[in-house]
């Protein structure tokens, strides 16, 4: 293969309900880079698969990598990258990317106070109060005695923890190594987790999936909890146990769950989150991939490949994100 | 009177709901000063009234000065003192403050918030397929093309924007006289009113009352905002036209309001707006009084007066604010 037979293209395989704004997307920044969407396979200008050299996706169809022959580049759509290596046949030599983006970073931060200015606010209770049209001022708590915990201090902690810390919030951050960050109470390690949790209001959960932290929630550490504590989960769904997080909330001491993300997604019919009266759900849209901006990166990260320039936010296999 | 005799009490009129918070918070931090409630006027040390030198109060009683011989400072409880303002008897000779905080310019940029992104990012609409347990992604607005306009750049909108502009949102900020804010495309003028508004996805209201900006935001406002868009009304009643704002909510022109704060308060159970689809009713939390914050600023601007020192945030009465 000479150099200008080089693969070039991009091929995403996109959410459906995001298909067309992130193929656009794409399109709108490829410049001379041919963009290819899955499973469209059948295009025009086949055998496309001998083009693509770069594959974007959070989770890769299965055994797509057969007939992917040139492949130079797995990029992830979002911050976490466990669906794609747990994929059986992931080409594991090849460079790997995730994302991380000031609009993924936003995103997440907006989803996540969403649900923590709602349990501060009372706003469920004042809906209701609504309903009965009752006009009756609760006392409102002070967001400077009604600690926030985050666990996970990368882009995404550290981005909620900022916006957390200019709206009053007490902030207290968890995360495997040491960290520092100004206004923020720190700790580190699987044994600090105790002192972390200890009276916490509301428990933000923001870490990668990885083996060291699936089912890192569990009855132990909801118990550590503050009485009518809140739980925000937006990062994947095996890091809190969810029989535990159920029992928590029926038991009363816990007041109420925001599940962005679950053990099974879709999440299906009969399960007992869509029903529960304590438990918000949202069908993991916390922090959607942003079409410019993952366009934006992932074309960066293919040109400095083919430059043999360091990738941006590349994924540590040894760690798992 | 002689120099020990300089009445130095202070008397608090809080909101039933704030009573006990607000009376603990100021004895918390009144040192040797004598602190009233109101109306518990009857106290053992009568005639209190003699030993009062300042008044606290969002609204004061009626009729309430005729008994305070030697009041020499009038207190408002928060950023807004239209209603202390409006009282017939009020000796306007007389210094007064109001309140600019942190807690109050967070409370009120926590409310803003929890509005703004509940709309963002349609939380209302997840609610609803919550309920019907269906598991489907909206296409994810992005903040950073919904552009949010905050009327008032005091404490209030300044506070409020630089957290929005921190989340990604496009902010453009409205004001009686020119302002500077990094990030935020700045309008000042009633002759600026269109351009501010034209195409907004959000329209956050934080001006003071006063004549200038009674009715401010009616029929003609309205129409010039996006299709689609939203109202945050979090100051005062009477700068939103009610009957405007149902219109275009009714006529589809704008999909939602979040009122704070309405003409008639307590909105009495007749009101429409308890009850329209398109409208969520709280009552007047946005930013409630703090009482540690509201107690540390009153004790201070009292030294201050006592000591002959410029009071922290006086009233203009020129302004109304």
């Amino acid at each position: 293969m000479t150099e200008t037979q080089t693969p070039r293209g991009v091929l995403i395989c996109p959410m459906p309900a995001d298909k067309d704004a992130m193929h656009a997307a794409f399109l709108a920044q490829s410049g001379d880079r041919r963009v290819y969407l899955y499973p469209e396979l059948a295009a025009p200008d086949a055998p496309m698969a001998e083009q693509i050299g770069c594959i974007v996706a959070f989770r890769p169809p299965r055994d797509i990598f057969a007939s992917l022959p040139h492949l130079r580049l797995l990029h992830g759509t979002g911050a976490g990258v466990n669906h794609m290596l747990a994929v059986p046949d992931l080409p594991r030599h090849l460079p790997m990317a995730r994302v991380v983006a000031d609009e993924v970073t936003q995103g997440m931060a907006q989803h996540c106070l969403h649900a923590l200015l709602r349990e501060l606010r009372d706003h469920r209770t004042y809906d209701r109060l609504q309903r009965e049209k009752v006009w009756k001022r609760l006392p409102q708590r002070d967001a400077g005695t009604w600690p926030v915990g985050i666990m996970g201090l990368g882009a995404l902690g550290m981005g909620l923890a900022d916006v957390a810390l200019r709206l009053g919030f007490a902030v207290r951050g968890w995360s495997r190594g040491e960290k520092s960050v100004p206004g923020v109470a720190t700790f580190a390690g699987r044994d600090s987790l105790p002192d972390f949790l200890a009276g916490l209001s509301a428990l933000v959960v923001l870490l990668p999936l990885t083996p060291e932290t699936t089912g890192i929630v569990g009855a132990a550490e909801l118990a550590a909890m503050a009485p009518g504590a809140v739980v925000v989960s937006a990062a994947r769904g095996g890091q809190v146990i969810e029989a535990d997080l159920i029992a928590a909330l029926d038991s009363g001491h816990l007041s109420h769950a925001h599940l962005d993300v679950m053990a099974t997604e879709p999440l299906p019919p009969e399960s007992p989150l869509w029903t529960h009266p304590a438990i918000t759900v949202t069908p993991h849209i916390a922090a959607a991939p942003n079409g410019p901006a993952l366009a934006r990166l992932v074309l960066e990260n293919f040109a400095r490949l083919e430059a043999g320039a360091p990738l941006l936010f590349p994924v540590d296999l040894t760690l798992g994100y």
